[in-house]
């Protein structure tokens, strides 16, 4: 297998090629790569039954084994997700802005690729054709390291991907996979400054942390949520049930959902047992404070542990809280920063709300289950930036890219 | 002094209490701090004298005293960079964009500031006011350490900043400055990921390569620049020489100063003799390539390093390339993405340097002189990113920004 250093130098050479490349090219690449998925179909699923088989004989929970299978329609999905790409806005080349200097000098700022990206994620194999797809669109070369789970089925992905490129005369370095299933690998990858622009850790808190402490290429961190819904007293209750409810349990195990809730003090005792009323019907366990216990006696009573937690189960925390800014310092003292939602009938709160706290996406009146690629329009999405530095919130096409000055002159020196 | 978890939470708190202010507040804030500068120069200029005293008894050369010196005209810069903050738009609160969603809800994107700044620099004191004002402005806390050989004069400017905004009651801590002179304490400060956002290095190459290296903190790189100015065969001879002689002695010890020639073998006979005799006149020294010294014996035999060496002396390297491509793959191999000139009558060469060059700014027929925050416009500049992640090139207030998502609602639950 090939060493880091020389798929770092791969990378390079082919983001070279991506950079060069036009939108038509781009786009008729990623159709013959969605075709080939459709085509090999049959090949992909049965590398994906090697690592099911090996997962299952490792004694792997049900839950990440329907992570790691790819059926059908998840291949006919990942297919999907490509030729949606080729429909969208190709964002290289977009002059932001231009202006002329006084002196003369005419100074734009373009729109062009980050260069190479690494994706370190875990099992899900679907991740691979979907990566791929974001980083090629936006001129990208990309290094991925997936799951030793899903080993067989990226290798299989890969392929096809590589095959298709290389009968369109792409360069099949656009993407690379790191099939050395060692954890010395990734140490060594986090160092690759010279080759490697940036590094987007996609999985679990533990993957995000070592990322985040070990890495000396810039990172882009993603993904946990403990996001809070904080009802407050001119809340419509009826609303307020429904985005619980929505926010909670749709979808229990993605960094969106809900995992507290902040309850103001004035309706507590009129709230709280219609919440619980509603959460039991899909068997929510409620862990709150005190005051919460007394009202309500299904309450479990909360640690200090459980305000920061991202439960991603059928857990909720309830916190009740004396006023808005009450509300507003709770949150933003043990939120991870991603979505946070307020439901108020009151102006006032609903602003102080948006502006206060402390979060990539911050709601009134709705569920924190749309902060999304493709809720908020972007038409695909390779995370959710956590952090403030250069993206935050989902990460579309555009967050792939930087910018470049370009300056036009006619023989200007610096007086 | 202060612990480092007890400057970080001040400045935590001080960053709610900036990102609540007003534009006409933090301009009447900035105002008082230029004029206690004004008001308080004899203090600051004593404080100083006793880092230059200090200074000169260890030794230190003539050109970093003269960096480390605050003259009472640098003390009137220093306020008058102050008061040109205030004329500039504040950056925070503009919302970017926003867009109705099919479901109902809007969605916006808002400018907000980062949090808080930490700013680790070396010995010219008078970054301690330009960063406090940057920061300031965009609403951001900042922590600062600078240099230790200018320890008396900082804790002075900072006194003066920190009265003044008591003064008109504005968080004191909203710069705090690290006293203690010991280098574990940087290395602590660029794991105190809890309570900053981001950290800038400013200084030498060894100072941000040590913060690249360790910093669990989000880092934006700035500085280093070995800059290239190409001169191409269609070029116009007087004004390649023009540029070449601005770029390489109007100022040699920044950033954005041109370290290396690359010239196109084609018209090399012609124009390295005319060259050297121009950059003889500040007595450049000239380390080319084989070649080049066949045709001009003044030119010393160049070794590897040279090529990637950012010299800030006066000191050049010459390399002839065969043609555009050979050209822009050597800068591309050897730039550190700085600034980069191509000099050409040609169009389609000018269009493929703009578009293949990888750099923070790239020139057609302009001295690399002008990659800097006051001649791109911005009023104000903190530094020069020379990496891609959050902002590239000059980096005024906006850079020092986050967005944050808004969404209205009125009940949106997802399906």
């Amino acid at each position: 297998m090939d060493t880091l250093i020389s798929i770092g130098e791969k990378a390079r050479i082919a983001s070279t090629f991506l950079g060069k490349l036009g939108t038509i090219e781009k786009n008729d690449a990623l159709t013959s790569v969605a075709n080939a998925i459709l085509q090999n179909k049959i090949y992909i699923v049965e590398a994906n039954n090697v690592d099911i088989e090996n997962a299952k004989r490792n004694g792997m929970k049900p839950a990440l084994v329907d992570r790691l299978t790819l059926t059908e329609a998840r291949l006919n999905g990942m297919a999907e997700g490509l030729f949606q790409l080729v429909g969208l806005e190709d964002p290289i080349g977009e002059v932001i802005s231009m202006k002329k200097r006084p002196n003369g000098l005419i100074i734009g700022n373009k729109r062009v690729p980050l260069g190479v990206i690494a994706i370190i994620y875990e099992s899900r194999p679907n991740v691979t054709a979907d990566a791929f797809g974001l980083c090629f669109k936006s001129g990208n070369a990309v290094i991925l390291r997936g799951g030793s789970d899903a080993i067989h089925s990226n290798i299989a992905i890969v392929k096809v991907i590589t095959d298709a490129l290389n009968s369109v005369r792409a360069d099949t370095n656009s993407i690379q996979l790191i099939t050395d299933t060692n954890h010395e690998v990734v140490k060594e990858l986090m160092h690759l400054n010279k080759y490697i622009d940036v590094i987007i850790p996609r999985g679990g808190a533990g993957l995000i942390k070592t990322v985040v402490e070990n890495s000396t290429i810039p990172v882009i961190e993603t993904g946990t949520g403990n996001c809070h819904v904080y009802v407050d007293e001119s809340a419509d209750f009826e609303m307020a049930l429904d985005i619980i409810y929505n926010a909670k349990t749709q979808r229990i195990g993605v960094c969106n959902a809900c995992e507290s809730l902040v309850i103001n003090k004035a309706i507590a005792d009129a709230f709280i047992p219609k919440v619980i009323d509603r959460l039991s019907e899909k068997n929510v366990e409620v862990r709150g404070d005190e005051l919460s216990q007394t009202i309500d006696s299904r309450v479990v009573l909360a640690s200090e542990e459980d305000w920061g937690k991202e439960y991603l189960d059928y857990i909720i925390s309830i916190k009740i809280v004396n006023d808005i800014d009450e509300a507003i310092a709770h949150i933003n003292k043990y939120n991870t920063k991603h979505s946070e939602s307020i439901i108020t009938k009151d102006y006032d709160n609903s602003q102080k709300f948006l502006n206060e706290i402390d979060a990539a996406a911050v709601y009134v009146n709705a569920s924190t289950r749309f902060t999304d690629g493709f809720e908020f329009g972007f038409g695909a999405e390779i995370g959710i930036s956590t952090q403030k530095l250069h993206a935050r919130g989902p990460m579309g096409l555009k967050e792939l890219t930087t910018n470049k000055y370009i300056i036009y002159g006619n023989g200007q020196v610096r007086p």
